[in-house]
């Protein structure tokens, strides 16, 4: 990706962006705001910018009349970047340009990856399932042990194996693959969590097989469920492929699955449902990577506490009555088969063990997939999917909850509140005079809606702004077209009909915005409440790490501004992606995590914040933006203070 | 059972004899010769005696004249004993009633049975599958543990549990069954074999369900299965079924039933007609005690190596193949339903481990009901069924051989051979100078052929009275209608046919003694075999156990007069009946019999006799009666010494 140096002008700020995006999507990573209201289609016409040097593509429409484009007049949005370029943006007055330069700049998480390399350095990378290639003495007259024997007696004086259990596939096969391959052959076999435990040889091939075995890593998420084919002898993912959960037809939420689970039929339906979604997620990685059904020895899941019950066929009615008693934390070893997944018959299903109803399977995955269980720092890991799910702790001692955030940061309970699809609106800025937005959608299409970390800008922006108070509430005394109330709640155009794809005028309401601050609140005092149970204070975490689809869109510090986040130095915040996917992966990649899994569910206290009397008085301090005590993040207040001596003038919507 | 008091003149010999039996089987018992052909039934008029004093009941018949009647005369095979009785055979000389006086007393070895109480006293009756009644705390706010680690903690901390499993189907159900029983409920725990293994948690039942809890024990015989019924609260023998093997009609020996699971298909025929069998008997046994089949919560199976292949599903064929290679010695816990055991799906099926290709599970059983492994004496255990295996050996160290004695013992390759069922002659004498014969069958019906211990009884009598000499061949010089040539081999007429149930005479011949005598030879040269492998001689044995549903027949003497057996104090000689099935109760009854077996599989040494280069000569010096060297038997060598005084003379048959 070639970068090119953009430099805007009158406030000479630069940034490096890649070759042929948008000079729109520049403006915006550069906190440079540039009125747009159509996402970045080029459709309203107000993004006009004079290029001043540099090679471009695009930029004219018929939004602009001779006289502009001969004055150097571009669309921004249109505008594709080729070479360095002088950017200037037209404006009105110096106060205008003072307050641009005051946008922070966007940033998102660092990402994360799985250390493959350090894995292996440490010696790590051995799989729960593994593969030995041996070639035994042929049986003779003075020399007739049974087969099994003869293997056994071979792995424990050859490869200091000591605890072997044989499973009876395996007898059932054992003498003709012995004489057919002339004993030599390869056996499969899946280790135990525990030291002392057994180690069960579950296959045994003909000749030498060691050089292709293979896992699937399954995330069963409530409406997405996400696979890897993953290569166990380099580690790397050959495919991977998401589809919906096809138990979405049953209830979008854990909630409504509970309730149909309970009906007659109902778990065998949604079981069998969910199945065949990973069935056909499987078979599509399967194919795309062109390896050998046979060979695929694992298959990893990772799921919240619903979802891995009804996949294991556990009534899950139990999770949603109080006091909220999930049937187990552990699952026993298990064959895939024996859930109906379509793999070899000694392909080995390992289940991530869940915490609470409430903190799942997929938390855990993530918490392995962040290693912040290994670490000396004092970390957040935050996993906001459907629910929102949070985990504090170090090497010593962890702490989970899983917060009643509701779904607003996925665009439930949004008016216009979407998946991050093409046509969300996702990045957004407001002229704080003439409260003009500047409005960026996924794709660049004309809008539809608001996704998750759109809504978090969206309300950071316009509290920074100061277009709304500490409560969410816009202003009354500003005056803008924009601003309007209907059925007795106040509400900001963000799109005319006009120029959005719905013919209907997008807006963000007081309603939505008190959901979203209702949904933060939560997590945020959950993480308040975990941390004193432990005699710490919010200011003492070293650093943040974000899973869940979400987590890599988000604004770091759009998401401190509205205080779902604490505020904390932007680098010490990481995405680790699809926790649950990881973690999985990393379980079916080496058998460490297994057995780090076992003690890490033994280190981790779960908290029903329902039931933790401090919780009810923090979320309510919560539920203000960013928080009652301003203090807690004093960047923000320090900014606020700046912006203060500004205030806002009317002006009317052309 | 009333004993009376039976006297026998001229010779004054007296037996304690049940009441209701006949005079003629009183005879056999006493070793006194009466004339009888038809085997009991009244049929050949010749037992006749007199009754000289005493209570009895029949004996008369139209084979008695009035005069007959008035003089005392009865027939021995019709009297029933009331009473104590003086009773007078009708002797023609002096040397006759000495001659009678040397046949030893019919002798079975003593019957040896389970001794509950000693393994109650031991601490030892604790079955594999054990049950325990708990009342746990109900979850609350502040206590909401998943059902799984409530339960698994409070056994830990109440019942000093630790290493538990909690099996998939239980979870499934904990929840419901917790609160609809108020949490107070059975749980049901499989026992691991060894120290430091798991144990499972297979059941919940809600309440207390501790007093009941039952196991069946299985032995699966090539010809017939044999089910028990078990209460594990008592361990009592509740019930109890033998049927034919369903797969008798794919091959009688477990040769043609390898043959039959090698064709396409054949596997699963033969194993699904013995599953048919073994739950037919489940069913009736189940039946018959009325008992709850959910209840029964283990089913411990003990049978040959190629009947226990079969029944899990491995195919049997490398059995008969040089190097005599069996798939596997030890097999894995597995679930009833899982062989398709009509039984509970938590059912625990514990199958016994084989030694080698031909020392299965059954001699295993048989060495546990035995209890030779835990004793000083040296002894030998034989159990003779379709096939005879032999094992030596003590607390120690064990040594084990399967014989190639063939079926003679069970009828096979015996022209009138049948199995121990109504009409085969059982019991046989013959007088050394009319050589008449004196014949009871089984049923006291008219004779149909000969079983095998009647077998052993007649080559026995035969010899020792010097009809056959000790190469099994009839003394040519001997007249009597009752020899003579057919097809150039010699043979006795038992028999005629007018009294049997055939309308065939019913004759031994040369090659049925012939065939017998390969068959014992190869037992005792086995013996012989083993002790010289670990330098002992035959004479060094301390007692013989002999097993299978032929040891309770068999006269000890002789079995020794043949040289099946060593000679050895007769009271030396223990019979504990059908030893598999004694061996598989034992190990549903208590789990110490698993770890036994695990040390004694160690323990136990296997040889291939035809592999053995010393077995050969041993056998050739065995294919006589009793053997080459006769100082092997000092006491048979005594009497037929006191016998060469005696010449046979010529009487015809009336």
């Amino acid at each position: 990706m070639k970068l090119h140096k953009i430099r805007f002008l009158p406030n000479d700020i630069e940034i490096n962006f890649p070759e042929s995006l948008s000079l729109l999507q520049a403006a915006m990573e550069a906190g440079v705001h540039v009125n747009a209201s159509c996402g970045g289609e080029g459709f309203c016409g107000k993004c006009r910018i004079i290029i001043e040097k540099g090679q471009f593509e695009g930029g004219i429409s018929e939004h602009l009349g001779e006289e502009d484009i001969a004055a150097g007049y571009r669309l921004a949005c249109l505008c594709r970047i080729k070479s360095d370029l002088t950017i200037r943006v037209p404006v009105e007055s110096k106060i205008d340009a003072n307050l641009l330069n005051k946008i922070p700049p966007r940033q998102t998480a660092r990402i994360r990856q799985m250390n493959l390399e350090e894995l292996k350095s440490k010696g790590l990378f051995i799989p729960p399932v593994e593969k030995r290639y041996i070639e035994l003495s042929e049986p003779s007259r003075t020399d007739n042990l049974a087969d099994t024997s003869r293997l056994i007696n071979f792995l424990r004086a050859k490869h200091d194996e000591h605890m072997l259990v044989v499973r009876l596939p395996v007898i059932r096969k054992i003498q003709k693959i012995f004489r057919e391959a002339g004993f030599k052959i390869t056996v499969t076999l899946a280790r135990p969590v525990f030291e002392g435990g057994k180690s069960h040889i579950i296959n045994i091939e003909p000749g030498d097989t060691t050089d292709r075995n293979f896992a699937v890593a399954i995330d069963i998420g409530t409406t997405t469920v996400y696979g890897q084919l993953i290569d166990l002898i380099t580690g790397s993912v050959l495919a991977e492929y998401g589809d919906f959960n096809g138990q979405i037809s049953y209830g979008e939420d854990v909630i409504s699955r509970i309730i149909y689970a309970a009906k007659p039929g109902g778990l065998d339906t949604l079981h069998t449902v969910v199945v065949r979604t990973i069935n056909g997620i499987i078979d599509r990685i399967i194919e795309n990577s062109q390896v050998d059904r046979q060979q695929v020895s694992t298959v990893a899941f990772a799921g919240n506490t619903t979802m891995t019950q009804i996949l294991l066929k556990i009534d899950p009615s139990y999770i949603r009555l109080s006091p909220y008693v999930p049937a187990t934390t552990l699952y026993p070893p298990i064959r895939a088969v024996d859930l109906d997944i379509d793999l070899a018959d000694h392909a080995t299903a390992l289940v991530y063990p869940s915490i609470s109803s409430f903190v799942g399977g997929d938390v855990v995955a993530g918490v392995m997939g962040s290693g912040i269980y290994l670490s000396d720092q004092l970390s957040l890991f935050i996993d906001i999917g459907t629910n929102a799910e949070i985990v504090i702790g170090n090497r010593d001692w962890l702490a989970c909850a899983a917060c009643s955030a509701g779904p607003a940061f996925e665009g439930g309970g949004i008016e216009f509140g979407m998946c991050a699809d093409r046509g969300a609106i996702d990045d957004f800025s407001i002229h704080p005079y003439t409260l003009e937005p500047m409005i960026i959608t996924k794709g660049n299409v004309r809008p539809r809606g608001i996704c998750g970390s759109g809504l978090i800008n969206l309300v950071a922006r316009l509290f920074e702004a100061g277009i709304i108070d500490n409560l969410g509430k816009f202003k009354r005394e500003l005056k803008s077209d924009r601003l309007r109330e209907r059925d007795g709640v106040y509400e900001y155009v963000l799109v005319r009909k006009q120029k959005t794809s719905l013919n209907r005028d997008i807006v963000i309401t007081e309603t939505d915005i008190g959901n979203l601050i209702r949904a933060k609140g939560a997590i945020y005092s959950g993480c308040q409440t975990l941390l004193e149970e432990v005699g710490l204070k919010i200011t003492d975490l070293d650093r943040i790490i974000l899973a869940g689809g979400f987590g890599s869109h988000i604004d770091i510090e759009m998401a401190m501004t509205i205080g779902l986040l604490p505020e904390i130095d932007a680098g010490k915040v990481t995405y680790i992606g699809n926790g649950s996917l990881l973690g999985a992966r990393m379980c079916a990649v080496t058998n460490r995590i297994r057995k780090d899994v076992a003690s890490v569910i033994k280190k981790m206290t779960n908290f029903e914040l329902s039931e933790t009397p401090s919780y009810m008085s923090k979320y309510v301090a919560a539920l203000f933006l960013p928080h009652t005590d301003l203090n807690l993040f004093p960047k923000l207040k320090g900014r606020l203070y700046a912006n203060r001596n500004l205030a806002p003038i009317d002006e009317s919507d052309s």
